[in-house]
């Protein structure tokens, strides 16, 4: 079994994540900001990519007080499991999302990550270490599933999004769009990868919803099974 | 005085226009294809970058018998004018947009386009000469004003929208989100070129419109004035 995983982006109408220099812009604004936060802490996890750790340093945390009060009286830790998918271990000791906020993280990689840097990191967080040279995201979420975690959302980067679409592993795409135009065919997107090239693997969606949002439009879709559990 | 420009492309759900190979994918249905060819009859003119010429041989013309119809009783041609911005007359002498369908042709060239080359596509098509190794789309966008062409619709591929996004001379951005996931950082999108780096510089957008349309949505922005005229 794996978790529902629900990817949540933010794109400009032009569809890319941030700029060519990979530099973090806002595209949304602050109701779309508070949206993200209630996911967010209805998630029992959030997942990011180590690109996106090294590019935004995130803390994942959520920022409304009133969502950690209500995840306390329900129980809960004040902020989701955080998860870095990070084959080479390369998520820096500072880095903040193993230093701000309390609770769990886990960081996972694969078996071609340094020892001495799992050792360290460890200090931080659970380890979970799957596959050979590249986490596999499977056994990933089979590890998260048997931990509790049922619902994860997942925040990005673009790669870490393309190898969970690629697996079947993604139950919803939620992506926000925003009233600016990036451009530029280098800069990131939401699912880039290899990418697909036939259409018989072309993951097919069904909308879910559609509606404005700040300056710009929150699209949802479901993932319908798709054929293609390539890499 | 500029035309008005409504640029109009289809992108799958996570920003894609075509797969990494550039090779052509139906991103829309039915009604989506009715609503552009209502908007092509709507124009004085369409035009496309010489990359989608190469990559998907576009014929340009209207589909709707209709259409036609409805615009020989108004006394205009079959079709809008169809315009390739082709800096190097790259154009094939056997492409369709010079072949199906009557009536006017413009390609736009610039001064590093072979003579040659030049004197066997203006058998086809009028040519415009401006810029000197990259045709200079502002004298284009002058020329057709002057030629009567008061709404221009552009269809692609990428590198045209960038150059013309860049340069301030788009009003309106039309975009078609489709039910598909393509991928790949390489893949086309609606905008690339170089890409904006400086917040200042990206293009603001204003919601016009969003409207299920086939399985997808159709998201419609009007470009603001915007402080990017860099190339």
């Amino acid at each position: 079994m794996y978790p529902y995983v629900i990817v949540n982006v933010a794109m400009s109408a032009d569809g890319k994540l941030s700029t060519c220099e990979r530099r973090q812009v806002r595209i949304s604004g602050k109701d779309d900001f508070l949206r993200v936060d209630k996911l967010k802490s209805d998630c029992d996890a959030v997942m990011v990519g180590i690109g996106t750790v090294l590019a935004d340093d995130p803390s994942l945390t959520l920022k409304s007080q009133d969502l950690i009060d209500e995840r306390r009286k329900s129980g809960l830790q004040d902020h989701p499991v955080r998860i870095v998918i990070d084959s080479l271990g390369r998520t820096p000791l500072t880095a903040s999302v193993l230093h701000k906020g309390s609770g769990k993280r886990i960081i996972a990689v694969s078996n071609a990550a340094d020892d001495n840097i799992i050792a360290g990191l460890s200090e931080y967080a659970k380890i979970i270490r799957v596959g050979k040279t590249r986490v596999d995201l499977r056994l990933v979420m089979d590890n998260l599933e048997k931990l509790g975690i049922r619902r994860c959302m997942v925040e990005g980067g673009g790669t870490l999004i393309a190898s969970l679409v690629a697996l079947g592993l993604v139950n919803e795409f939620r992506c926000y769009i925003g009233a600016i135009i990036i451009g530029g065919s280098e800069a990131p997107t939401p699912v880039d990868g290899n990418g697909m090239t036939e259409e018989i693997t072309f993951p097919k969606l069904e909308l879910i919803s559609v509606e404005k949002l700040d300056d710009g439009v929150l699209v949802s879709w479901r993932l319908k099974e798709n054929k293609c559990l390539c890499t």
